[in-house]
C-alpha cells in the first residue's frame, strides 16, 4: 500500500503555516510499514482539488486528506471528493449530536453552518473527533482507500494516531510486517552517538539502526522485518542490548517517551513529590509537568523567581549570595532549591537559574545556566550548563537537563 | 504566472521534517504577487520525481524545486530535471571556485563528491549561494520556467529572497500587485465571525476577506489588488474600518502579532508589572511571557499553587474560602490574583484556577475555569470560562483567554 497526503487549504498555498499535519501523518505511516510517496497541498478550490484527486488516484491507492471539514462556505473537501468519486453526502446524527452538546457545552450560539460539519460521505467509517466539531471518515471505493480528517493538529492528530491508523491497518493484509522501536537518548550529540556505534550501523542488516537528532535529544530507530512478532522482537531486544552497552548512560526511554513523562513516572513510583524555583525557564518546568494528567500528585509547585527582588522576598535567597555569588551561581541555584522544598514540603526541590539569552547579562554569557538539585537526605547538588542556543531553544534545553539530572541521581 | 513548490527529499514523506521551505517560498511570492496552485513533496527517487515534474508542467507554468542539490548519491534533483527536458550539464567554474574556497576557509577536506555541486544546467542563470555550497539555478523553456533551490532553509531563505525573487519578477510585465493584511481575533468563533460579517464577505471582491481558524483565534486575511501601494492601503484600511465596526471587540492584532506580544507592548508603554498565580496552567502564562525577549521588565514571576496545601501556606488562601466555595470559584480566583499581587509588589496580579480535565474534578466539570485580575487602584474581578477541549488544549485556551481579558481591562 503506498499514501498520498493532500493537504487542503489556501492558507498553506500562501504561506501562513507550514504543511505539519503531512508530516506527523508521514512519521505515523512510517512507523506502521506503510510507505508515502508524494505529499500535496492544494487551495480551496474545488476544481484544482478535483484535479489534484485525479492526479493522486493514478499513483496512490490510499489518499489522506487533510482540512476544508470546518462550517465555512471555503470548506469545501468533503463536497469536492463527493462529487469527484459521485457519491452522496448524509447527516450523521451521532455527529450532529456531539456539534450540539459542543455548544451547549461552551454555552456559545450554534449557527446553521455548524450543522453543515456533520454530514458524512455516504459508506464511511466516522473517525471520532474528540477535540473538535468535524468529524473524520475513512471509506473505500474501486481500489482505492479515501480517508479525510480536520486541519487544526490539535484535533487531527489524535484523531489519526488513535483512530486513522487502526483503519488503514485493518485493511492491510501484509505477510512481512515491520516491526520498530525507538530509543531516545539525552545528552549526547548524534555525531558522537554514530560515531560510537559506526560499525554496529554498518554491519546491521535487519533490525537497521536510523538516528535522527531534534531539540538536543537524539533517537535511534531500530526496524526489523520478519513474519513473526516474537522473532522480530527478539532481534530487536538482542541489538537494543548491544547499543546499551556502548551508549546505555544517555538512554531514557522508548517510542514516545518524553524526559518528563519518564522522569514522572519514576517520581510517582518512588512516591516523592517535587517542587521547582524557575528563573530562565520561568514557568516552562512546571508547566510541561501540568500538561500531563494526574500530575498533581507528584507537584506541589513552585515559584517563578524572574527578579532578584522576588529570590529574595518570597524564596528567602541571601542578601549575601546575590551579592558575593551573582543570582547565577552555584550557591545560588543549591540555595534555591533547598528554600523552594522547604516552602513547599516536597522531597525535591529542583531550581533553575541562568542567562537565557539573547544577550550576555551581567558579565555572565548567554546560555549559561545553573540547576540546583535538593533531594530529602542528600547533599544538595548543582550542575552547571553551558548552552549555545538561542533564548527559547536555551530555555527548553535547560527544562530537559534538569529531568536528566534528576533522573540520574534518582536511578 | 502561477507556480508550483515541489520540495525533493524522502526525509519529508517520512515525516522527519516539514516542509517550512514551501510555507517561506509561498509567503514570499503572495507579497510578490505570484500566485501558488499547489505544492509537492516527492522523496528521492528519479522516476517518482520525473513523474511530478510532468504532472506540474501540465498545471504552471513556474516550477521552483527545494532539495536534492547536495553531494551525495541520493542527491539527484538537478540530474532528473536535466533528463527531463532533455538539456546538458556544465561545470560553473565560478561556482566551483566557491566550493574550494568554502573548504579552504573552514579547513575541511574537500572530496570529488563535491565538484558535483557545481555542476548547472546549461542556459541556466546561476543563483549565488551565499551560505553553503550548492548553487541556485533559474532557466526558461518553452513556455515553462525552472528553478532550483538548495534544501537547507538556512541556504534556500537568503538565495530565494535575494536572487530568486527578482528573477522572477524580472520574468513578469505586470502591472498589478497583491498586497495583503491579516487581521487577528479571539475570544469569538469563525463561524460566528464569519456569520456576523457575511454580507461583507459576500460583497466584497476587491479586497477580499478569507477567515481562518486556528488554536481558538480566528484570523481574517484581507487581500487588495492594485497598481498602487498607496490606493491598496487605503482599500484595505476602509474595509477594516467596516469589519471593526461589527467585531472591534474581538480584535486584538495584526499579521504575526500573538496576545502575549501584544499583551506585553501593553504593559510595557504604560509600566506595569505583573505577577501571576497558576493553578490548571501550572506555570504556562509564565512560560509563554518569558519566552519573549525583555520579559523581566513586565513580569515579577508568580507561583505555581497546584494544590490547595499551597494556595493555602504560600499564597494565603483562606481556609473559609478552599471549604464554603472550593478552590475552583470566583471567590478564590480573585484572592488568588490580590494575593499574588501583593506578594510580589506588582501592579497587576492575575490568577487561573480551574479543571484542566480530562476528568471532571470535586463536582466541576472538566474545562471549568475561573480567571481572577487584580489591578491596583481597581475592583477586582473574575471571569468564568466553559472550556471544552482536552487538557492542554483547555490549558492553552485558558492563558490566552488571560490575555483577553487583561487587554480589556486596559484598553
Amino acid at each position: 500500500m503506498n499514501a498520498e497526503i493532500i493537504a487542503v487549504g489556501s492558507e498553506l498555498l500562501l504561506g501562513q503555516i507550514a504543511n505539519t499535519n503531512a508530516q506527523y501523518i508521514s512519521g505515523q505511516l512510517a512507523e506502521a510499514g506503510v510507505n508515502v510517496y508524494y505529499h500535496t497541498s492544494v487551495g480551496d478550490n474545488p476544481l484544482r482539488l478535483t484535479q489534484a484527486i485525479e492526479v493522486a488516484q493514478g499513483r496512490a491507492d490510499l489518499l489522506i486528506f487533510t482540512g476544508g471539514l470546518g462550517p465555512t462556505k471555503d470548506d469545501l473537501t468533503k463536497e469536492t471528493i463527493a462529487k469527484a468519486l459521485g457519491t452522496g453526502l448524509s447527516m450523521d446524527e451521532e455527529a450532529l449530536e456531539s456539534i450540539k452538546s459542543y455548544f451547549q457545552k461552551t454555552k456559545r450560539q450554534m449557527t446553521p453552518n455548524n450543522e453543515k460539519q456533520a454530514l458524512i460521505l455516504e459508506g464511511s467509517q466516522v473517525l471520532k473527533n474528540e477535540n473538535g466539531m468535524a468529524p473524520g471518515m475513512f471509506f473505500k471505493k474501486d481500489a482505492t482507500s479515501y480517508m479525510l480528517l480536520p486541519g487544526p493538529p490539535s484535533e487531527m492528530r489524535p484523531m489519526f494516531s488513535k483512530y486513522g491508523i487502526p483503519a488503514i491497518l485493518g485493511t492491510l493484509k501484509r505477510k512481512e510486517i515491520i516491526y520498530s522501536r525507538v530509543l531516545r537518548f539525552f545528552g549526547i550529540g548524534e555525531a558522537q552517538l554514530e560515531s560510537e556505534l559506526e560499525e554496529l550501523i554498518d554491519a546491521q542488516t535487519n533490525p537497521t539502526i536510523a538516528p535522527l537528532a531534534g531539540d538536543g535529544e537524539v533517537t535511534l530507530r531500530l526496524t526489523a522485518k520478519h513474519g513473526s512478532r516474537e522473532v522480530a522482537a527478539a532481534l530487536l531486544d538482542a541489538l537494543e542490548e548491544k547499543i546499551m552497552n556502548v551508549a546505555g548512560d544517555f538512554f531514557y526511554g522508548y517510542d514516545h517517551d518524553s524526559l518528563v513523562e519518564v522522569g514522572m513516572r519514576l517520581l510517582k513510583e518512588k512516591g516523592l513529590t517535587l517542587s521547582c524555583a524557575e528563573s530562565l525557564t520561568g514557568g516552562l518546568f512546571q508547566s510541561e509537568i501540568a500538561s500531563i494528567s494526574g500530575a498533581s500528585t507528584v507537584l506541589k509547585g513552585g515559584v517563578v523567581c524572574y527578579q532578584d527582588e522576588i529570590k529574595k522576598k518570597v524564596l528567602s535567597i541571601q542578601e549575601r549570595t546575590l551579592e558575593q555569588y551573582s543570582a547565577v551561581s552555584e550557591q545560588c541555584a543549591k540555595e534555591l532549591a533547598e528554600n523552594v522544598r522547604t516552602l513547599f514540603s516536597s522531597e525535591i526541590g529542583i531550581s533553575f537559574t541562568g542567562v537565557a539569552g539573547p544577550d550576555d547579562h551581567d558579565g555572565k554569557k548567554a546560555g549559561t545556566v545553573w540547576i540546583g538539585l535538593a533531594i530529602n537526605g542528600r547533599s544538595t547538588k548543582a550542575f552547571l550548563l553551558n548552552l549555545a542556543g538561542g533564548r527559547n531553544s536555551n530555555r527548553k534545553r535547560t527544562a530537559k537537563y534538569g529531568w536528566h539530572y534528576l533522573l540520574k541521581e534518582l536511578s
